[in-house]
């Protein structure tokens, strides 16, 4: 009995495979430091889990509308317009089983097979394999520091074919937490339109920009999709929720949509939700924002010090994609060797794409100040010998 | 900007629509019997939930692996030996967002373009959605109460095509909670086989078989793919999770999808999960489909009495699929009129197919015993006048 095609060409997600070795070598006794997992170490704070504890013993265990908790799809709706000033309507909001379910009822709201979606690459590495799922194509342009690995407005134009029906790009950028300036985004969207195509916003990092304020692109206007997510500023992964903003006239093609695949997304989660976006629960967000800006300011220097090339200067997420020309391996033997010789979980340049994957790594900021100096004395220690060698 | 053709061709699960404007009715003042959705009223047993709380309380707020906690696949495989007593490996097991990820999961690894999948003709709809999103396409095969509107081993290969990649049973079925026999779904298995295609059976309801013990498509064999879910019988609906079962060398695929498309399904069902799975909390769930069963027996001889043909008895779920021939109206628009002026929401059989979809209802005997009473009386006012005309 025979699988799909596609079976075969969904890549492994392999920070998952890197992960399930590290908990290996940790059931063996190995004291491993986690710098591969894309998720905080940090609980969800209390208002958010009290809000859902609160929720399971109201019995608000039953589904939900399709897209989402009316009063979730409007505190979504007035927080753009508390944060960025923007007038967003409720019924522009679809809540999804993280933004995982958003990319997913997007590529199949808007994609056909053989439609194409630029991509950037490096890049996240499941927007390919949505793409794939709908028979639709991702098709990756090479990127490197010279436009901060971010696709431009130039980019995109020189890379628009006869099948590209969209762009999608992540502001800030996961490997890289690199942004796109406000003005060449507002330039890409012009590029799109002109063409007929979509421009879709990959925003889950946005509240995690750590020295200045960049509008969201949902003020370029209603015809931008922009996808959200509640894991990472509101940390929240494991609840799986997320949400997306698309124009009036799309909304009900994503309701049928997220109806047929998903039914709803968790009813908890969306309560919980509710507690996350509230005022009283930001301090909290902000604090743990303000530890993980203070880990990238240890990060950074010390990479850059044991010989890691950090040509552009992450702005945002939690990521820092480092080259490793200097040691003279490729990137999943130097992820290999880091795991097996210095018990420190990266990610190689591999898991993002195809361009210069293998002469960078992803180092992730999701542990304790503590950890991330013992990982980079364990580093420094293994790589050591590469250098002088 | 153009959409994806098959956004187009994505209905809309219509009891979604007939339940948003029940709630309608409602929010105006009305007292509506809700006898459309597939989801019962209880809510989810209290073990369940105290463990989705202790859950949250210790933290558990993180992704799991994508195939879902280990412990959980151990509890699921486990279920299959004390239940069915057949040897099923915790690696045969994928724990899913809801039976909808299952579903997803399993159609995204077996059907390229164009492969065909056989379903039931009335179905449950999403079905040939799930095919749809991945371009392959839902053949639905008309069914009437001579097979129990089930699919035969005689049917299946009837309508077995040249595209034809697998076929996809529910058992019992919705809307109709008729089953196959244990002989005649090893006889399909057989056809499928021979014809080197997939057989999935969709267990959601399996434990709400009223009457009688069946057993498990598990016990058929490894090679036979199982859809079951914690939504029904275990009563958690709103958290989102189900599981499946497929052979050991299509877990790989399941996997490197499930990453790629869900990350992982939620951390918080899961522990409660756990719980759900445990003996104590067995007699709660068997009490709960006691009353269901009870409901069952008080509508079943009303419906009749009113005038609706029930041509074959449900044997298990919480639905009745009740022809309308008497009333001389169309599904939808008696489903109409009782919403109007029965204040009794039902669903029309065009939710499940295109076969005599005109002359059927469903009824979801998913609300108290008192309101099915009530939701009867004002059913039999509405509809006299159509009897004696």
């Amino acid at each position: 009995m025979e699988t799909a095609r596609r079976a075969a060409d969904i890549e492994p997600f392999r920070v998952m495979a890197i992960l399930a070795r590290a908990r290996a070598l940790q059931a063996e006794g190995r004291d491993i430091v986690h710098m591969e997992v894309g998720e905080p170490d940090f609980p969800t704070p209390e208002p958010i889990v009290e809000a859902g504890i609160a929720a399971l013993r109201a019995g608000h265990t039953h589904y939900t509308p399709a897209l989402g908790l009316p009063a979730l799809r409007e505190a979504i709706a007035g927080y753009y317009g508390e944060r960025h000033d923007v007038d967003v309507s409720p019924g522009r909001v679809a809540v999804t089983t993280g933004a995982s379910g958003a990319l997913l009822l997007v590529m199949a709201a808007l994609f056909d097979p053989g439609d194409e979606v630029l991509l950037a690459d490096p890049g996240y590495p499941c927007n390919r394999h949505f793409a794939r799922v709908v028979e639709a194509r991702g098709v990756g342009v090479p990127l490197g520091p010279e436009s901060a690995f971010q696709l431009t407005a130039e980019l995109v134009a020189r890379h628009w074919g006869p099948r590209t029906r969209g762009v999608l790009v992540a502001n800030p950028g996961n490997p890289t937490g690199t942004l796109i300036a406000a003005a060449e985004l507002a330039a890409i969207r012009e590029v799109a339109r002109a063409r007929g195509g979509w421009l879709i916003v990959d925003e889950i990092y946005h509240e995690l920009i750590y020295d200045r304020v960049e509008p969201s692109a949902a003020v370029l206007g209603d015809d931008v999709i922009v996808i959200n997510s509640f894991s990472k500023y509101f940390l929240m992964t494991g609840w799986r929720l997320g949400w997306l903003l698309a124009p009036e006239a799309l909304i009900p093609a994503i309701d049928r949509l997220a109806q047929n695949l998903f039914l709803a997304p968790p009813t908890v989660a969306q309560h919980a939700a509710l507690a996350a976006l509230q005022p009283d629960t930001r301090p909290l967000l902000e604090a743990r924002k303000t530890e993980l800006g203070m880990r990238r300011d240890l990060l950074l220097p010390e990479l850059s010090r044991l010989g890691f090339d950090l040509p552009v200067a992450p702005q945002g997420a939690f990521y820092v994609y480092a080259g490793i020309a200097r040691f003279g391996l490729d990137s999943e033997a130097l992820a290999e060797k880091l795991l097996l010789e210095a018990d420190v979980a990266i990610t190689p340049g591999t898991d993002f794409g195809g361009h210069d994957a293998r002469r960078h790594v992803r180092f992730a900021y999701t542990t304790s100040a503590e950890r991330i100096r013992a990982a980079l004395a364990r580093i420094e220690s293994a790589l050591k010998p590469l250098i002088n060698g």
